[in-house]
């Protein structure tokens, strides 16, 4: 299912197949955890600024509206009127990050929502069942998501017991897709790697989850607090065993300089909330740096977001007019500022792509990464 | 500038030039207050869902960003990217309704600013130069909005001044227009009639207002509490005051019965919040009734908010995922609703505009005005 067209060092130009439609790699999916952008980005939108793959939460679409709901209006790519590939992230990094009261057992993890506090119970068969409820195209595997750093022996008996999950997961999602009301029948499954900070453990359960033979697979609990240098280490680490056929998705990264060094090596798929997060509150990318839209300067700038940039937003809107709206408490500020830092991200991607496709990628990477974390 | 086409009645099927484009009346206007459409649309999504006449508003544009800033960037049309007619509302309302510690002089006003209380004062001279800044294809008149009930002898006196202001706004704006830096040469200035709930003051000052000789006329301060009867019933008694081959707007209405009833009494003009308040709280028009989302029993209904609805939202989008997004706090729940509500507005006046082309608005009057009151 994953094509590779090219390569310059670990860089991998390649292509994806999924049940709907083809993606194009290195990829960055662009997240809209409750079935929806936030910033309020219709699929039309996601359309508009070149997302190729949409990415929800199967923990907070089952806290709220609930798996059955979607399942009964059609499934994901229904209910958000998005025909594009779909992700779901499995719950995992929620219920270790949101939840509260939560207690692990071999079975699963019991917690309270982060919502109204009523008491839940995931495991691997809940988060197959409500991925498969909701018709994803590529389902993640239920995982403990440890904080770093956690003591070697913690992580290595927590990798052991993912390692457990995602048998269970896969052997869950093929019962289920025998069903005959299955929304998505070429769902697929993805292993996540866990191992902390440890090179050991990271390599060993890469090992461990290597053996299920999964069409893609995760490097997860990274981009949680501990150096960006220990990130890239271990990836460095643990790429090498991770089977060359199949995608890489680096979960949660990152900056666009994180993309840039991810790429180099050797992932295939990203998502980060950085882009629209950081639109909200008026943090903008461009091709010279980024820029804060909250400065007074701005207030009378007729210029766009950015002057190189061909987005449907700084083709019609200026500097000026969105900072007027964010300031204003106007919705439709987040959204022109969500809808162009997507379309950096999306082009970003585009241009990886073009340089590893042309044989510049090395060339790119020298140039760019130091670029994009400049203040302007 | 107002040309009629055809006459039912009282009812009145037109169309009124402005420097941005021919107007086909009776039409709604689409309120986006500070330059932006409640929700997040864009002047794009306005486009899309019918809207002829954007509306914003002087008072708010005043106090932030500043009618310079606006001016610096090319005006209103440029800066919000809309290039149809606009009409600005005066401030007057406002200054009324919004800001506190206020004085009345025969200048102006004094008063303080809702947002962080400093010193304005306004008066007829200053709103015209925000709007002449502004660029606004029809600028409103400066004056006072009683509170309904005020005392006779008030009113009266309100009134008078209200004429006296209204005299220094078309001098005022014609003196302005000479500017070499007029944004819009094309601005002209709409007459606003009161006199509270007294027949015998709205027909005096209308009289007063109709020998200024103005392109069109309101009728201000109805809508503000009053019985929907009484306001009925003073369109009645001013209404054969008003110039026939003037456009007549009648401010801040209403209810789509409202409306309809408005149009059987010679209104050619409506703007309100409604349709996009009651949006972003659930409250959706259908051709049937009004629904509202926040009912449990939307939650899995695959159908759209209207079932006789040709809109963007409903050629898309469940009443399931809307109440999802809703509920879910999602901006993208209320651009839905907010951009269906507004094609409803939008879509009824066209239905209103044909009926009377086609002679048969009475019958239409009867067979709807009652329909969209009801709660299905």
């Amino acid at each position: 299912m994953f094509k590779l067209i090219k390569q310059e060092g670990k860089a991998r130009r390649g292509v994806f197949e999924t049940a709907h439609g083809a993606v194009q790699t290195p990829v960055f999916m662009n997240v809209g955890t409750q079935a929806a952008i936030k910033g309020g980005l219709s699929a039309e939108d996601l359309r508009n600024i070149g997302c190729q793959v949409e990415l929800s939460n199967t923990y907070h679409l089952h806290v709220r509206p609930g798996q059955d709901i979607v399942k009964s209006l059609g499934g994901l790519h229904r209910f958000m009127n998005w025909d594009g590939p779909i992700l779901t992230d499995s719950g995992g990094f929620q219920v270790f990050s949101l939840a509260v009261l939560r207690k692990i057992r071999e079975e699963g993890v019991h917690f309270n929502a982060h919502t109204d506090g009523h008491r839940i119970f995931m495991g691997p068969e809940e988060s197959m069942l409500i991925q498969w409820s909701l018709g994803s195209d590529i389902a993640m595997a239920f995982d403990e998501c440890i904080e770093n750093p956690s003591p070697h022996d913690y992580v290595a008996r927590s990798c052991d017991r993912t390692a457990r999950w995602l048998k269970r997961c896969k052997d869950e999602l093929e019962r289920l897709k025998q069903r005959p009301d299955t929304v998505n029948p070429g769902q697929m499954l993805w292993g996540i790697n866990q191992g902390g900070t440890y090179p050991d453990l990271r390599i060993r359960h890469m090992q461990q989850i290597a053996e299920l033979d999964l069409p893609g697979y995760a490097i997860g609990g990274l981009a949680v607090g501990e150096p960006t240098e220990t990130m890239y280490d271990i990836i460095e680490a643990v790429e090498p065993y991770m089977p060359a056929d199949r995608p890489r998705y680096l979960m949660g990264v990152g900056t666009p300089a994180n993309i840039i060094e991810g790429v180099a090596r050797g992932v295939d798929f990203f998502d980060c909330v950085m882009p629209s997060r950081n639109a909200r509150h008026g943090h903008v990318f461009t091709s010279q740096g980024h820029i804060n839209l909250n400065n007074a300067k701005y207030a009378s700038d007729p210029r766009p977001l950015d002057e190189n940039c061909d987005c449907p937003v700084c083709r019609r809107y200026s500097r000026g007019y969105i900072r007027h709206l964010l300031k204003a408490g106007e919705m439709l500020g987040m959204r022109l500022a969500v809808m162009h830092n997507l379309y950096f991200y999306n082009h970003l991607m585009a241009d990886i792509r073009t340089a590893i496709e042309e044989g510049r990628f090395d060339a790119f990477r020298r140039e760019n990464t130091e670029k994009f974390v400049k203040r302007i």
